[in-house]
């Protein structure tokens, strides 16, 4: 069973007062496989008393059955069971909050009007100042069409607003900086782009969310090409960047270079693709791509759609052909940004000596962790109860903070890989090992560096407007 | 001299150690008209202190002069003026937090992945959920062109950002409304209303602001079919319920009914049609119309465009033609929502006895209180440094509150109207006077029950989708 605080509950018992009630229901909890946790009593009623008891559960089913058991206690009567997670989202996750008090005349005539009029004029003058004098430069648009929302699919635009609450929650938390959630009622690519052109002047920064492919690669370039602040797609280039770093450090575990290695990649999507472009980037040569019918290769593969054409032009350089289980003899490194259990312990055996597995598929990787670490030299997931878990948070939110510091015009191939070694950076060479090629997500200290890091390369690269 | 806040400069002098100097400074300060407020001391430099001293001034020209006065005071030498408006505007105004700490494993997992996706499935599988769920249900968006901001005009979106920034601090301050500007970088009327459709799923009541007439009419109208959350255009609805509540008190003052009077109103933009058919609602039979060329007449004017022949179709029941100058004879109430100085006191002396005057016009109302106060038994401008300011932060927090408490589909006349009569009963019967027509911006009690009463008139109506 898999405990989660995602999955706890509040269970609020009515408990007769003979001896014996409470412990008997504590014990009905435990047998059904429930975890507990706080227990407080809500109020005493005649013969009664009625008490809350969170416990950590493995999901619904799991909920329904701590009831039962519970309901069949002598004494013990369920009154409510509320999920702590939904009430957690009750009412959204964001406030949008004045940063100064409005109590009186004089601050109401300066952030309002008549004294607000001087600061409009001074900004019709000069666009410019906006950066300076209004939320735009520190604000970023999460802007999703809820097409491809976490593994969930295509459920919309109102289903997706808690993920993109939740990202910009993460945006101040971790670095300070302002996101709101734009989510769209449509998914054509032309109207996606409008919608946003018309809505840029409030934001410094859009942050493409769960937009599914391959619409995200036209919507991002025609985006990049036609506004002037940064457009970042976080599905493919925040979990690439994480990815890199987390490659990075292990290549120094096993003692390999990027130029020597055989990577596979299984799922060629959003990104799978940038994961690509930045393998290429740091000088990996070898590096080919599995769809669902095999190896991704310019002279062998006939059926490819444009975007996968295009990966095939730039990778498979021996022109491998075949299955992943194939292909992936002699490989260095697995990555998997497909689905679950793609992959075997046999699979593992065939690769070169020391591998690398990144199983990125969310929320079970492409191999269980426990079958595969036997086999491998270093392992990392997106899960958060394994070690190295490749987690865009990392990116994200100092990524932006960069961009901000200097008022960046785009975000370039520069300023990610100053992102990723700045991650990869935060682990000393003292404490790096096979179990710790990732920093915590909770490491305030990451959104620090890669912001400056991004804001020195985007300086270095002439793309920032301010120093 | 009009001295405001919103003018308020901090002056950083450098003073030499010689006795008598500060005074100097204070007088040279006085001398030149400047109202001082706080001074202090910045640091001590070898034979000087350097002080900051703030100044509540008449604007920039009045800043020059005093510099230039303290400039030449012996011993004193200005280092900065730094202005207080534009320094509060650094940074923007407003601030998007979590509600909620991310700081551990057990939140991140309850508030983002893996948690969230049960939240997003079950809104997914019921929309509605989405107003419970996410900020949707207690969130507006502030849209504007920025083609008729303020008294600035068509000064673009980036420019009218303080606005709507200063707008959504009032929806927080007054009401605890979010609301989160939307600054468009187009001025087409279906550009806009598709945009506005697009970014819906993400809001719970869309506030128009400061879009130009005559394309604001159908902007509003097409989204209020087209959308299924309310759509409010403020400058419009806002302006007309604070206006109502003023009138509903003045009549009283003058002992006046409503279908007894005679109404002439300068202005028949955006917010003079709203007041109109406010008033045509109220039982007013006699309202009279002028543009720049005249009274608004459905049987002698021949050039009117669509809206101002709707506007005259219903109003001008005796066909009255001829200057403003003219027909105000005779008029109980003169409303001016157009520009300075367009009556004189000889135009009030016309009027019948008791006359009520609103002249709205900003910053400079269409006839001088000082001049009109003499010859008028009520007078009401937008200004607050006269008594009975219309403002229609009385008017937008509440009725925002007032929608979400009940999840209103529409807000329709009779919620106005609650509005208006809610601001109406903030002053007591034994408080009510000319001069005290209208309650205090400040008084907190009149968005609550702005809110209860629009909620009320709401669930009455039968547009309220929770009770």
């Amino acid at each position: 069973m898999h405990y989660s605080a995602s999955n706890s509950v509040t269970i609020r018992l009515k408990l007769n007062n003979l001896p014996g009630t409470i412990a008997r229901a504590m014990e009905a909890i435990g047998t059904a496989g429930g975890n507990l946790g706080a227990i407080d009593i809500v109020r005493a009623e005649k013969d009664a008393l009625v008490r809350d008891i969170s416990v950590y559960t493995g999901g619904d089913e799991h909920v329904k059955e701590i009831v039962a058991a519970l309901n069949a206690v002598d004494g013990v009567k369920v009154i409510n069971v509320s999920d702590q997670t939904f009430l957690l989202h009750l009412g959204g996750k964001l406030d949008v909050q004045s940063k100064i008090p409005l109590q009186n005349r004089d601050q109401l005539s300066m952030a309002y009007t008549p004294g607000v009029a001087r600061v409009c004029m001074a900004i019709a003058e000069n666009p410019e100042k906006a950066y300076q004098l209004t939320i735009k430069g520190n604000t970023v648009a999460v802007v999703t069409d809820g097409s491809a929302v976490l593994g969930l699919g295509n459920i919309g635009p109102e289903a997706a607003m808690p993920v993109m609450e939740g990202k910009a929650q993460l945006f101040k938390e971790f670095a300070g900086v302002n996101a709101f959630p734009i989510c769209l009622a449509t998914q054509d690519v032309e109207e996606i782009i409008q919608t946003v052109k018309f809505l840029a002047p409030t934001f410094g920064g859009i942050n493409l969310e769960d937009i599914a492919a391959p619409r995200c690669f036209e919507i991002e370039r025609r985006l990049v090409e036609e506004l002037d602040i940064p457009v970042f797609h976080d599905d493919q280039h925040g979990t690439a960047v994480v990815f890199i770093a987390g490659l990075l450090n292990a290549l120094k575990v096993v003692n390999k270079k990027p130029e020597d290695i055989k990577v596979v990649l299984l799922g060629v999507g959003a990104a799978g693709t940038a994961c690509t472009e930045m393998m290429l980037h740091m000088g990996i040569k070898n590096v080919i791509g599995f769809d669902r019918t095999g190896a991704l290769s310019s002279k062998y593969r006939t059926d490819l759609a444009p975007d996968k054409q295009a990966f095939a032009n730039k990778t498979n350089p021996n022109q491998e052909t075949g299955t992943l289980q194939e292909v992936i003899a002699g490989a260095d490194v697995f990555v998997g940004l497909s689905s679950p259990d793609q992959i075997t312990v046999e699979d593992l055996k065939k690769m070169a000596k020391d591998p690398i597995v990144f199983a990125m598929a969310n929320p079970d990787p492409e191999i269980n962790p426990e079958l595969a670490y036997p086999h491998v030299a270093v392992m990392a997931t997106g899960r958060s109860d394994y070690p190295n878990q490749i987690n865009n948070v990392l990116c994200f939110p100092g990524l932006f903070k960069g961009v901000f510091d200097c008022n960046a015009r785009i975000i370039n191939m520069e300023m990610k890989v100053a992102a990723a070694s700045a991650i990869a950076s935060a682990i000393s060479p003292e404490d790096l090992s096979a179990s710790y090629i990732i920093p915590s997500v909770f490491d305030k200290k990451v959104a620090r560096s890669v912001a400056d890091a991004v804001k020195k390369a985007a300086i270095e690269t002439g793309v920032a407007r301010r120093r």
